[in-house]
């Protein structure tokens, strides 16, 4: 997408993050990555649960932990950190040059799933933390303040729905409303906020930024499938989720002749079947899934009369989205009457395609081409903050790889050089938006 | 199968069971219609659990309840009541005339699944009751004793395996294993048939009849969807039930590009789909369901790394059966190549098929007639104890219709029309059976 920006238009400074030093020498700053990589481990171990899960949902004990630690480190670093009534935190780095202007913010969420991996969020939020302390301890003067945010609820485990504090700063969910929200134990997302205190005072959106960058790991095999090191993503899928009942006759497996049965398992492969087709028909433009299934009674001996499954169908255009849906309705229909059974289905979630900010993501192309990095365009099959923020300005994001595409799950792995140079790559794109326009 | 028996090759006597009364009058005997449907409503009233759930698993206090009313009923007609170690209840009707000659015995089962219907099993037991009292209060003289068998465990829910009372009674099984068998809830069926009164002290195996019949409802939905009162039943589906567990590798829904997924789900899709065309093309046959389906994470978003399917495939041919079995196995092992996942498979169960007595099931054919009923042959797809009988002894067995062919579930209805109609069949079939031959 093609965004009005102040920058839109503007080449990407040569130097980027490379600056005149006080011998007029040039010299690349680089983040301390052996800091980043120490605070990313340190904040995974915080909020191990019972069974030894890292598990830090958002509103919870072991989510004050995290935030507060957070908190502390953007306070030691001179910042001044401010939380919004939905609990999203914010530190903000602002110099007496700069009071004023639309801020450059880098963002993302400290939340996790349950049993997850460390790098899942807390990534984007610490490594633009490093940016700023490292443009700090440079003497770098930027033409924007920046701001580092942690969204509230970006997972959305405990309260739905997922990237909330993202979705109600942009006004998308209003704010009363957010803060009804009922948790999976039972618990109003208000009361949870005031209890952790982080039920703050400002309203969300009370900055509008220049620009909205996130730093996250792919949650995908792209990028080490085909040796990258940097993701522009120019794109976040539209998501199609929905739920497929379909019901049978239950009969015994023995005595039942072929012909005579009304099989939901049956219908239930076919529309596996069918959606993996579709899928794989356009699989440059779409994924499809079917995550979940139950068979009821379930039994090696009876015949399922009720078959329940999800369908998970994403795409970054929205055409195609559409048409996917349409022909998946077809198929039921047609598989419905040939096997004497009822399916209905239900919408669980759909939002649709997000495309970022071009000139941001040509940006991003440059300064990992400049660090000499091999970068790609790519799409972001998961949801994120960003596809929020890209309702209220020009935002995109960088991604980094994830080793076997593993994510929320322990197992969930960034070798530290590549979480370094994604950093790197945040700190020029960041450098270089906050510059003077 | 050609059995060989003492009334091989004998016609079915025109008048079975018609007798010349004292006024030398043709009369056709009847059972007792109202009392056999008294009875099981009577016995489905037993063993009710706390759920509303006629549940009357083998060994049980439930189970005792049934026993003793069985029992009782035997003794009041006057029949003698045997206990062997295993459980199994022998209720013999014998004359001075005909001590000492190989019985005549109907046998079936009053163990019930959970949430069970009243007919599965007591309808054979208390038809073959009622038949006797009917004989004996007629005063029909027979060559041969008759007895009445309720074997333990023929569900198998508690226990493993199903049919263990017919099974060891036939020498499949040591007594002294089936006795040492540990049900769901952790208890030896040894002590638990001691708890409840029916340890006893004969053999399994010391009676060795001349025929074996067993009346039971169909529980499939052919004899009614054909209009037919009476199923000849000929023969008895092998069963080969295999569990099958496909690893894949659990990935992101929507980072996840089609071409580089290993989904045990899409496998198990292909499975279920083969086992479904393979049933369809030999559908004269075989039968083929996948009754029970497990997805790991089991979640709309993630990939799954493991699915477990059960595949229950029947057939009267062994040979077919045999067929099918490999059949699955190589496309197990195309799809496992095809889609980079493993599969392994695991026999749980396999039986193969059994042939009753030729001689048996024309006269049940021939016995329907004389009666005025549409009577067709048929195959037994679920397993009962006459196919353990039936190594020991000539067997066969009369199916009446279920409504809608459901069984294991309270909806289990045979009419009272239906219920008195197979068990004059029985009567005919057994008095004919018992007279000299």
């Amino acid at each position: 997408m093609r965004c009005v920006t102040k920058f839109c238009g503007m080449p990407v400074s040569p130097i980027s993050s490379a600056f005149e030093n006080e011998d007029n020498q040039m010299t690349r700053l680089t983040i301390d990555g052996e800091r980043l990589v120490r605070r990313l481990k340190e904040m995974g171990s915080l909020g191990v649960d019972q069974e030894g899960r890292l598990t830090r949902l958002a509103a919870t004990d072991a989510d004050r932990l995290g935030r507060d630690l957070f908190v502390r480190w953007a306070k030691e670093a001179g910042l001044e950190v401010f939380i919004d009534r939905i609990g999203n935190i914010f530190a903000i780095y602002e110099t007496p040059q700069n009071t004023g202007a639309a801020p450059i913010m880098i963002g993302s969420h400290i939340d996790t799933v349950i049993d997850a991996g460390k790098f899942d969020g807390c990534y984007g939020v610490l490594a633009g933390l490093g940016i700023i302390e490292t443009l700090m301890a440079a003497g770098i003067h930027l033409a924007r303040p920046l701001v580092v945010t942690a969204f509230t609820n970006e997972e959305g485990v405990r309260f739905t729905p997922d990237m909330m504090g993202s979705l109600v700063y942009v006004g998308g969910m209003g704010v009363e409303e957010a803060l009804q929200a009922v948790s999976i134990d039972g618990k109003l997302l208000g009361h949870e906020l005031e209890r952790i205190g982080y039920a703050g005072k400002l309203d969300p959106g009370f900055l509008t930024p220049e620009a909205y960058v996130e730093l996250h790991i792919e949650q995908g095999p792209i990028l080490e499938s085909l040796g990258r090191q940097i993701g522009a993503v120019e794109n976040l899928q539209g998501i199609s989720w929905q739920r497929i009942t379909i019901d049978g006759i239950a009969n015994h497996a023995g005595t039942t002749p072929m012909g005579l049965r009304r099989d939901a398992g049956h219908a239930a492969a076919k529309i596996m079947e069918f959606v993996h087709e579709l899928a794989m028909e356009y699989s440059l433009e779409m994924v499809g899934t079917v995550g979940s299934i139950c068979f009821e009674p379930n039994a090696i001996n009876v015949i399922p009369s009720r078959a329940t499954l999800t369908v998970d169908l994403r795409s970054p255009k929205e055409e195609r989205l559409l048409k996917a849906e349409t022909a998946l309705a077809d198929e039921i229909i047609s598989i419905s009457n040939a096997l004497g059974v009822t399916v209905r289905s239900e919408t669980l979630a759909r939002t649709q395609p997000v495309e970022f900010c071009d000139d941001i993501v040509d940006r991003i192309e440059r300064v990992a081409e400049l660090r000499g990095f091999k970068s790609m365009r790519i799409t972001s099959g998961a949801g994120h903050d960003a596809q929020m923020m890209a309702r209220l300005c020009p935002a995109a994001m960088i991604f980094v790889p994830s080793a076997q595409g593993i994510s929320h799950n322990p197992a969930e792995y960034t070798p530290d050089s590549d979480l370094i140079n994604g950093a790197n790559v945040l700190l020029d794109v960041v450098t270089d938006l906050a510059r003077k326009h």
